[in-house]
């Protein structure tokens, strides 16, 4: 018999997992957390949540046969346990490094990995249809559904909106909701503190399940007689408890809230309730970052730490060197700053006030600080209805994300020319997130929007001038995005002056070749042309275009390169080619940017080599373009 | 004093209203009801909702002191009464016309029109802004804001993610869900049931309200402890009635369901609630149609019309020719016609089943197909689910409304190359329905997407082979846009053919200007082109780009005239472009598209004589294209 000191080095698929006998689970689990604390240590990833589902993951994986059974996870942040026991334990140092494993499950890795899992709330509708699917195969062994929601994940409407239908399929779906109280930072909204009251019902709770055991056993209780039994149940509840449920208002049956630590307990609740028909909610309560002290107390910093030491929980600060600020930081401080002049200013972040660092302006100013939630559309259209009524509001969503709220940008903001900053941060390639995170679209998609206002600044101190710019009245609906990450800048401080909107700038005059950028990539480009005879001109806005900088261009060069940290298709180089021909100029325009292909992950610089969007490659790109005959 | 006949024609304004005894309102809604009615039969509109919310719009301008207070229509359909009683009464033969009053309520046309209005669900997080705005301006006397929402918008995630939120504020929010159990098709989800369910507990409601009423009088309830309270009642209630309500679980003050159709209670009701604190809803049952025999029995039909008979209620067909079939009877035939040949074909609609026509198969072959609700994001996401697992969804969305599901597209179906049929109906100009309809921005934002293959038809015929294609092995996910309206093939039961992904066609040889369209509006091209030396190519598909055709446009070519149903900013022309520049092919390319503004509304044939998308105007850009020196 194996010695329990090596319990995880003998799980090469879950296959291996379910041959062990329940007894070893909670050791296993103790080995599973260590592992990730010290993997995460030296290879930094998102640790917490992955510490607060170490005992779900064995659980599911003990109870349901996956890879036929499916699991879906919403958001993979949670998954690195299970990456872990699904034969990627060796590799599992690799993870989130270029050309290692990817940072979210992703079904081109694993045939455990069922689904797409960067944005979170999508879990329920997309096993919602794999459920469909297997009830439409009428097998001799259905194929069960399972899904891991946070509570976060759970006040995005998608989620809600999963739930509607749920209750209306036939398959055997399970709804695991892993309640933290936490998204990436603290939860909010009616949904939290719904799910903080569920929290104080264990007793009668316990009870109740106990009891429905006994009945379903004795063949007392059936599905067909389940839904009148639930639903006296619940009013019982109410009346002891002084609360509602809304997942069994819904028809969707609920167990829980229980303890999401008590991997022992986890697998005899699962295993009871794998096989009853139709949609089920099982409620768990875990700690975010159970198993690391530090990280149980303060999740948010937790979520993603960076290095640290395994054993004492310390982390290590990545070179104390005085460093440049992240653009976050900037927008940060500067929109506090403006906030305290312009008392028309508030803020609202969809569950990103850390990540945005909106939180500064939160502490200060609370009252004019709305989180909403993982909610983007929301964030949108609340902005709108707040900028109707006089307010000028600052909206604040990572690109990738704010494709959700693609909808209330067009209908609810721009239509009605609302003065709304929409300040979209991560925009560009992000880094080690990878596909699902890379904010590729933003410029292509928004730019055919009427009415909107689209710009990029070229380092910390044009953002600071954009925004200051932005909340001007008469400005409409501002869009500033910029990237993840640090500026160059270690003074950026200047003071706040009017841009001219519509304004581009030449930044280093030259012959032959205009190099056209837009946003903080323009300075990888200075750097790329130091030396050589070409031009270089920062656009600044891509909406509106600026016709005279465009057409001094167009008079000057016959041989023009754009970059940009956006797709190719559609954007800046695109609307500058679609400029150049309505204005009768016929200069020839290469066009550098991200290719038609999800980017993987890696780091910025790694991906920005990878794709040609280094120095180096723009310098090579535009001595090409210099030494080809003009058209 | 006036006799009864004319109180409707007195009112000029909502201030009118407030001068009226509370007796004198219900012969005014008998009045305005009757005016929908007569102005609707020959200036056809959305009719049944508007019917349906009569006396809620009364009671709500009467009890409100609009335009001060705020009241956010969601979906303008219901807003017909509204736009009556705020003096555009004497316009209202205009309503939907061309330069006549817009289609929905529209802030640039009437103070009292708060917000846009075109998309679903949007009115509580607009609302919510509103009510913040009003908090935030400690005015002596608070702004009220209200909006009306229906059980169906319910369904759409964005309204979850407002209610989720307006338990936090601290505005004074009035949410009246005028619950009809329809959006424009029959309610589906958990939340319809749930609603259904909250219907049965009239009497209890009417007790514990009254009592309520006694103890706010007495001094017993107040804010302090009004949740507690309301907590408690709940329970009670929860008893009594087997169920929940789901909106007291989100701290959120419940009131109904009441009778929507009794004025005098309404206004009653609306005045004691206005003035509590905090996020409440009002709770109404509504009949769609109310008060035209016909229209309440059969609501979907009666939704919008057409011309009828004011009198009998009789419906007049709009001549009784034969005409060609609209491009979603040959979707919706060819889809059963499909489905019935693949078993793996399953079909998708967020709550338009008869204005997609998939109702074919929905009562045909009702276990494979799935209306999701006013839910577009589940919608996609959902089918990704289910593609994931073997299924082949047909989801079909309207090309608008798809804007709220662009994450879906690009993070559920893209990115994991998922075998999904995204049918974008009304995509382009659609008409009366006016800017938020119009389906002006699919090309330009999907299009950079990866993985996506993008196509349209030239004809109905070519949909038929272009479904066909969609739904063979290996596909991916496949985008098909196609208008609203009628195509030109009297005879279009074409064999299902594979068409070669990738490749458009010569549809007319000719000289000097090559004409390159996308979809039917190349038959306003031909028509355009006839008797022209020029040539005409049929793009057929966005995505890929068909590069031997372009090649042999650019070789035989130097002036190409693009035309699109959809804006010109990064769409198909634009495509075109980047494709001749990537190539190292010059030639002139003038873009014919929708411009960089929201379209307004009116005829299609209005609009596109307007924008310069009618033949004519083809004609002349060809001709004057062809006349200009070549660069």
């Amino acid at each position: 018999m194996e010695t329990e000191k090596d319990i995880l080095d003998h799980i090469n698929s879950p296959e291996d997992l379910r041959k062990l006998p329940v007894e070893q689970l909670p050791e296993l689990c103790c080995q599973l957390r260590k592992r990730i604390i010290v993997e995460c240590a030296h290879n930094p990833g998102h640790l917490a949540s992955s510490l607060g589902a170490v005992e779900l993951t064995v659980a599911l994986h003990y109870v349901f046969d996956t890879p036929y059974d499916r699991i879906v996870w919403d958001v993979g942040h949670q998954a690195y346990g299970h990456k872990i026991l699904t034969g990627r334990r060796d590799l599992f140092h690799t993870n989130r490094k270029f050309k290692g494993l990817r940072p979210f499950p992703s079904p081109e890795e694993s045939e455990y990995d069922t689904f797409a899992c960067g944005h979170a709330s999508n879990s329920i509708s997309a096993a919602l249809g794999m459920a469909t699917a297997a009830a439409a195969e009428a097998s001799e062994r259905p194929r069960k559904v399972a899904c891991v929601i946070g509570d976060g994940a759970m006040s995005g409407g998608l989620a809600f909106e999963g739930l509607n239908n749920a209750s209306e399929t036939k398959g055997n779906l399970l709804i695991v909701l892993n309640d933290n109280d936490m998204s990436i930072d603290r939860s909010v909204g009616g949904m939290k503190h719904y799910l903080l009251r569920l929290q104080t019902s264990g007793t009668y709770n316990r009870w109740r399940f106990n009891a429905a055991k006994q009945l379903w056993r004795w063949g007392v209780l059936n599905d067909a007689r389940r839904r009148a039994v639930i639903r006296f149940n619940n009013s019982l509840k109410s009346l002891i408890t002084h609360q509602q449920n809304v997942f069994e208002g819904m028809d969707i049956r609920y167990f829980g809230p229980t303890d999401g630590h008590d991997v022992v307990t986890l697998v005899d609740t699962l295993r009871r309730i794998k096989d009853m028909q139709g949609p089920k909610l099982l409620h768990l309560h875990t700690i975010k970052g159970k198993g690391l002290e530090a990280a149980e107390k303060s999740p948010t910093i937790w979520h993603a730490p960076g290095k640290f030491n395994a054993e004492s929980g310390e982390r290590l600060e990545a070179g104390k060197q005085a460093e440049t600020p992240r653009f976050q930081d900037v927008f940060g401080e500067t929109l506090l700053e403006l906030a305290r002049k312009n008392p028309k200013i508030v803020g609202v972040t969809p569950a990103m006030p850390t990540g945005c660092s909106m939180d500064l302006m939160m502490a200060a100013l609370p009252e004019r600080t709305f989180d909403v939630g993982i909610a983007e559309g929301h964030a949108v259209t609340f902005s709108a209805g707040m900028a109707k009524d006089g307010l000028q509001p600052f909206c604040n969503i990572y690109s990738a994300f704010a494709q959700r709220a693609y909808d209330n940008i067009i209908h609810d903001a721009a239509l009605l020319r609302l003065p709304i900053v929409l300040c979209l941060d991560r925009a560009g390639l992000v880094g080690e997130d990878g596909p699902t995170h890379h904010g590729a679209f933003d410029l292509a998609a928004l730019r055919c929007i009427p009415n909107l206002t689209i710009a990029s600044p070229y380092d910390e101190c044009e953002l600071r001038r954009l925004m200051y710019t932005a909340q001007l009245p008469g400005k409409g609906t501002f869009v500033i995005r910029y990237p993840r990450g640090r500026g160059k800048l270690a003074e950026w401080h200047c003071p706040l002056e009017e841009v001219s909107v519509g304004t581009g700038r030449k930044l280093k005059d030259g012959t032959d070749v205009a190099v056209i950028s837009l946003g903080p990539i323009g300075t990888e480009v200075a750097e790329a042309l130091e030396g050589t005879p070409f031009a270089h001109y920062d656009l600044r806005f891509l909406k509106p275009l600026d016709a005279t900088l465009l057409r001094e261009i167009a008079g000057r060069f016959k041989k023009v390169l754009t970059v940009e940290d956006g797709c190719r298709i559609g954007g800046m180089g695109s609307a500058v080619t679609e400029w150049f021909m309505d204005n009768g100029f016929r200069p020839t325009v290469r066009r550098l940017g991200l290719p038609d292909a999800f980017v993987e992950h890696g780091s910025v610089p790694e991906l920005r080599h990878l794709i040609g969007l280094d120095a180096e490659n723009i310098r090579r790109e535009a001595e090409l373009l210099s030494s080809q005959e003009s058209a």
